[in-house]
């Protein structure tokens, strides 16, 4: 993996990037869609090529349950596996694994929520973590070094490193030494993959809660080590302000001449704010889940919502002058009626919609850092 | 419409034709997908042509409750609303009215199951049908003259007149009235669309359940009228023998120079041993519902569960040298996984191959009956 830094915006962090991996170039910055099982919901490889899907990323945690890293090592990894031509991110499966343990995690990194466990999470060690597979009910243990393996056969352009998920109800001393152990994880999990290095590149995760010297604490110390990239995980915070804040402070530390990833923040609110501070790709499932949902993408961060009676006879595109394929051919009267008759056909023609305007925003935002307005 | 006869094999009854409509031509034999709410689900018209589906089914029923078939009127008719440019066939709504009625058609017209009413059906009389929507409690009267209305507004290539669906368990004097009041039913179906003719076909529907001599009578009526061509409906036994059976007394009095369709009949040993007896075309929801439940077809009357667990790593197409989108681009591995991760896009994926397999299979029957083997 290379990255190619085209353009420092003066007027803010924002930058303008070129990631080339073994499966092509990503564009920053950037939107990655998630496709958890090796697919993204109601739509195929094809289709996202066609729409121009740079980056896709992989949730290692399911794919490893189901159908087993192993199997999509025979296929010929995950490329091969989806009939994928473009580049493709896995994460570590830390995050779910975690995310069993704390319920959700995106409520808990907001401190949402209670607390709670369904008992998956059985143990965690310096080792790693010891969890109960939701389908049938195998123990498991996931260490830097497994992930690792798993992210191998899989064979995804970028992995990331094994790292602890801790919950934002922490106490400063306890987030201090989990942040301590996660780096003991993400070095261990550098060396595994240094074992055997291949075609495939590794991100660190930058960690440290809502604690802003642990965040500068850790981009210096994973800045040290030889990764290919940083994400940017763990809780940044309550809501949406606190993580911009906790942003602005840390992202001067990322080092620069590396790619950076916001870890599952991807909604166009958070994606307008964190391109001036310098953030380089976003992953959600935001997008397509909004479109099943019937929430319809327009241009200028705006959205309606396709069920609406107010839509039974618009006989135009869902939004005029949309190039994509469902604006070409469809119009918003039919995807309406298609979801008032619970019709899987209208989440296909709406999750195209979504991501190519998620596309086309995207290409904005690089055209006006191009442009010096950012 | 036009329909020409091209050949009429001398082994059998079998035939081949040409049903010219506005929307093109029907070659026949051949099956008619059937998509209820103006969408073969998971599908999209662009994928229809694109497989060259050459004739689509929609249920008028569905279609009056929702969108409405005013709203389809405005949208342009059926083709415009979701942008089908190939011909479209209409059912009277009748059948779905009276499977309210009778519990599951289906069911009924084969003898199984019970009599049962959900209360749905108010009332049947001479005028036509009053039944309660199950979309909004509104009562709604069909009648002859309101489902032809209703057809003329929804804008198919074919429509089908309204006739009553007489439950299996019926007793011979009662299926006499029935037929005679059906026919009633189709000659006011007939003089509602001569009112107003346009670039729209009518067909008849032959009854008499399984009364053999009913049968012959209805041929005789209703070939003595104008319609374009002649449905097939009604219960025709209880189980395929029965129905086979039927039909090779029958088929010889439904006139030859106009195009036959045996309705809601599509599987493929039905179509293989209705063919010789002469029946144009077949529609079914049967090999998408059956994709969607992981069922493959294969050329020869075949098929396989891809959920089966020897698919895990079948790392080639479905069907080898399928030259469907489907297995050109993914392995039933891949499919496979994506039924066990409970990917809607596994069911877009089988129903194209499927239907691409029913499409390939007529054209097969074709050649064969061209070929003079049939």
């Amino acid at each position: 993996m290379k990255f190619g830094n085209l353009y420092q915006s003066k007027k803010s962090r924002a930058r303008l990037g070129r990631i080339h991996t073994p499966h092509g170039i990503i564009e920053t910055p950037n939107f990655v869609p998630v496709g958890t099982n090796a697919c993204v919901k109601s739509l195929d490889s094809q289709i996202l090529e066609h729409l121009g899907v740079q980056l896709m990323f992989c949730n290692t945690y399911h794919l490893m349950l189901q159908p087993g890293s192993k199997v999509v090592q025979e296929a010929g990894g995950l490329h091969k596996f989806m009939n994928r031509g473009m580049p493709i991110i896995t994460d570590s499966g830390g995050f779910q694994v975690f995310s069993l343990a704390y319920g959700s995690v995106a409520s808990e990194l907001k401190s949402q929520g209670t607390k709670k466990t369904d008992g998956s999470v059985l143990k965690i060690t310096e080792d790693g973590v010891l969890f109960r597979s939701y389908r049938d009910g195998a123990k498991i243990f996931l260490t830097a070094e497994s992930s690792i393996q798993a992210q191998k056969e899989l064979g995804a352009d970028i992995m990331i490193s094994f790292d602890e998920l801790p919950p934002y109800h922490m106490k400063q001393q306890d987030l201090s030494k989990s942040l301590d152990r996660t780096h003991r994880w993400e070095k261990r999990s550098l060396d595994e993959h240094l074992r055997n290095t291949n075609n495939q590149a590794l991100y660190a995760v930058v960690h440290g809660g809502v604690d802003v010297e642990l965040r500068k604490k850790s981009c210096a110390y994973l800045g040290d080590l030889p990764f290919d990239g940083f994400g940017i995980g763990g809780s940044l915070g309550k809501n949406r302000p606190e993580m911009l804040q906790m942003l602005q402070e840390v992202m001067p530390f990322v080092p620069k001449e590396r790619p950076n990833h916001l870890l599952g923040i991807g909604d166009l609110t958070s994606i307008d704010a964190c391109i001036p501070l310098g953030v380089d790709t976003f992953d959600s499932a935001f997008p397509t889940r909004a479109a099943r949902h019937g929430s319809i993408l327009m241009p200028g961060n705006q959205h309606f919502n396709i069920t609406r009676g107010i839509y039974a006879k618009h006989f135009r595109p869902l939004v005029d002058d949309c190039r994509c394929y469902t604006c070409q051919n469809h119009t918003a009267a039919y995807i309406h009626h298609l979801f008032k008759a619970h019709e899987l056909t209208a989440l296909s023609l709406t999750s195209i919609h979504n991501l190519h305007i998620m596309i086309q925003i995207m290409a904005q935002y690089r055209q006006q850092i191009a442009d010096g307005t950012i």
